[in-house]
C-alpha cells in the first residue's frame, strides 16, 4: 500500500458515532464524532453515519476517493458474512439493516462490518497495549462485560459471528441470576450494572460505612464510589469488589488453558481504577493457574480507551484489504 | 495435488505408535501400529517410528519417497514452530527432542508436529463427526480430560502451543483439587482418574449397592462400572455422573460463549458411554446456556475413535501443504 494510504473507522454506539482516520501504521491522524440520534431510525443513523466519513475526510484534507477503505465496528448480533446488523439492544428498531452495504453504497468505498469488542480487540492488539501479540484477548469492564479474541493474528468470530461474548462464561455454577438467562456468569460478578444495586442495596441496609455515607449524600451509588471505598478499606465494597477480581481471574485462567494467549488486557470503563483493578486480579490469577506449564498471560490494562473500537475497524479493513479479501 | 496422493499421519502415544495412510480426502487406505517402547528412551522409540513408516508403505504398495509428507501427533508440552517435543509425562526420558526433524532426516519427506488432541480435533473435523464445521471443539474424556479447538478450518494452537487444554478450565471456584495444582478442573469432575477413585472409596464404605458389589466381586472399579451402575439407578454412581455430565455441559456453555463453534464433540474413552453421555450434557447444557440468541453448538460424540490423532495429523500436514507453509 502507497504511504499515505488512509482507512477510516467508524464506531457505531447507542450513544455516538466516532469516526477515526488512521495511517497504514495505526497512527490515529484525526478524530470526530457525531450523535448517533438513535431514536430517528436506521436511515437517519446510517446517513449521519455517511455524512461523518465525508466530513473528517474534508476536516483534514484527504478525498473520499483515495480512502482504502472503511471499517465499520457495531454491536451486535451481526452476520459478518453479509455486513447485516440482525438487531441491536442500543439500536432500536434495528432489524437486519444491511450497514455495511448502505456506507458503501453511499461513501462510494469498500467496507467492513465486526463486533465492536472484537475491533476494540484487534485494535488493542494491532497498536494499543496488546503490541502485535497476535495471541490476546480483551476483556472489557463496564455495565456490561464484553470482550473479544485475537488468535494468530486473526479476530475469532465462530460460526454464528458471536464469539467473544466472554461477560456470559459461567464462573459460579448456580450462582447470580444474570439477565441473559444463565447463573453465574463473568458479567453478573464483574459489571458495574450488578455491583452498583448490590452495593445501593447494602449502603441502603446501612452496611458499609463509606458506601452508606456516599449513598447518603448523593441518593445513589456509582461504580468510582464502589472502587473508592474499596481502597479506603469499606468492608462490603471491598468484599464485592474482591469478588469481582476472582471471577474476572477465573475467566483469565479458563482462557489461557482455551486459547494461550499471550496476553490479556482489562478493558471498558472499570478499568479506569488502574491498579486497584490490576493488582488483586494479578493475584487471584497467581493462586488459582495450574503449576504445570509457564504459559501464562500478562495481565496488563487496554491502552486505546474509547478508540479502540475505531481503529480496530480500520485495522481489520487494512488487514483484509492485504490479504485481498477486500 | 494429483489423484492417488498419499500422505502418511503418525499418533504417538506412552504405549502404541499408530500410522495410517490417507488420501487427499481424508480416507483411512491402511493402518498399522507398533508398540512404542517409551521405556527404551527416545532415539529407540523414533527408530521405531521410522521404521513404522516404511513399513505400512511397503505393505500396501507406497513408494515413501512419493509421500506427500507425514504429519506427526504427541503429547506435550510441545514446541510446535520448531518441531520439538519440550517434555512428555507419558514418555520418560523425552527433553528438547527435535521429533520433526529427525523423522523429516530418516524418512526422507517433509513433516509437521503437533499436540495428540489438536490432531484429533482437527481430524474429527475434516473427515469425522464434525462434518467440516471448521468451528469445532472436540473434548476428549478419558483418564484425563484435554480437547482442541478449529476455528475458521484452522486449529488453535495459542501463543505457547497449549490451547486447547480444556481439561484444566476451572468449572467449580475452589472445588476439588486437580493434580495439575488448580482447584475445580473440569478434569476432576469428569476423568476416570478422578471418577473412579471417587467412586470406589463410597463402595468400600458400603454406599452405592451396585458399586458396593461390583467393588466385592473384583476388588476394584472401572470407569465402565460407573456408567453401568449409574444406568441401573445406583445413587452414589448417578451423582458422581450427574455432577460430571453437568461439569461438561458448563464447560461447554463457556466455550461456546469465547468460541461460538457450530459443533462440540465428545470423545475419549469415556464417551464411549454414548446416549448415557449425550443424553444428562445435553439436558444440562439446555438447562444453563443463555436464551439471548440462538447460538448453541450442536453437541455430538465423535466418530473416528482412536484414529482421530493420526488422520487429523495427516490432514493438518496436508492443510499446510495446500497453503505453501510445507
Amino acid at each position: 500500500m502507497p504511504p499515505g494510504s488512509r482507512i477510516l473507522g467508524l464506531d457505531l454506539g447507542g450513544t455516538n458515532i466516532k469516526a477515526v482516520l488512521v495511517d497504514e501504521h495505526g497512527d490515529v491522524l484525526a478524530k470526530q464524532s457525531y450523535t448517533t440520534e438513535a431514536q430517528q431510525g436506521p436511515q437517519h443513523v446510517i446517513t449521519r453515519m455517511s455524512k461523518l466519513c465525508e466530513a473528517i475526510c474534508q476536516t483534514n484534507g484527504v478525498n473520499v476517493a483515495s480512502l482504502v477503505g472503511i471499517g465499520i465496528g457495531s454491536p451486535g448480533p451481526l452476520d459478518i458474512r453479509r455486513g447485516i446488523i440482525i438487531k441491536s439492544a442500543n439500536l432500536p428498531g434495528w432489524e437486519n439493516i444491511p450497514l455495511r452495504d448502505e456506507i458503501q453504497r453511499r461513501v462510494g468505498r469498500p467496507a467492513v462490518l465486526l463486533n465492536d469488542a472484537t475491533a476494540a480487540t484487534y485494535g488493542e492488539d494491532w497498536v494499543g497495549a496488546g503490541q502485535r501479540a497476535e495471541h490476546l484477548v480483551l476483556l472489557t469492564l463496564g455495565t456490561g462485560v464484553g470482550g473479544g479474541i485475537v488468535c494468530n493474528g486473526e479476530i475469532v468470530q465462530g460460526y454464528y459471528g458471536n464469539a467473544g461474548e466472554l461477560g456470559h462464561m459461567i464462573i459460579v455454577p448456580d450462582g447470580r441470576h444474570c439477565r441473559c438467562g444463565q447463573q453465574g456468569c463473568l458479567e453478573s460478578y464483574a459489571a458495574s450494572s450488578y455491583l452498583v444495586p448490590l452495593a445501593e442495596e447494602a449502603a441502603r441496609s446501612g452496611r458499609g460505612e463509606i458506601l452508606a455515607t456516599l449513598f447518603r449524600q448523593n441518593g445513589r451509588l456509582e461504580m468510582e464510589d464502589i472502587t473508592r471505598a474499596a481502597g479506603a478499606g469499606d468492608r462490603v465494597a471491598l468484599a464485592l469488589w474482591d469478588e469481582a477480581c476472582r471471577a474476572i481471574a477465573i475467566a483469565i485462567v479458563n482462557l489461557q488453558h482455551a486459547f494461550n494467549p499471550k496476553i490479556v488486557l482489562l478493558g471498558g470503563g472499570i478499568s479506569a481504577a488502574g491498579e486497584i483493578l490490576l493488582q488483586p486480579v494479578r493475584q487471584h490469577f497467581e493462586k488459582r493457574t495450574w503449576r504445570m506449564m509457564n504459559d501464562q498471560p500478562e495481565i496488563r490494562l487496554a491502552s486505546l480507551g474509547n478508540d479502540a473500537g475505531a481503529v480496530g475497524a480500520a485495522g481489520w479493513f487494512l488487514h483484509l484489504h492485504e490479504r485481498g479479501v477486500v
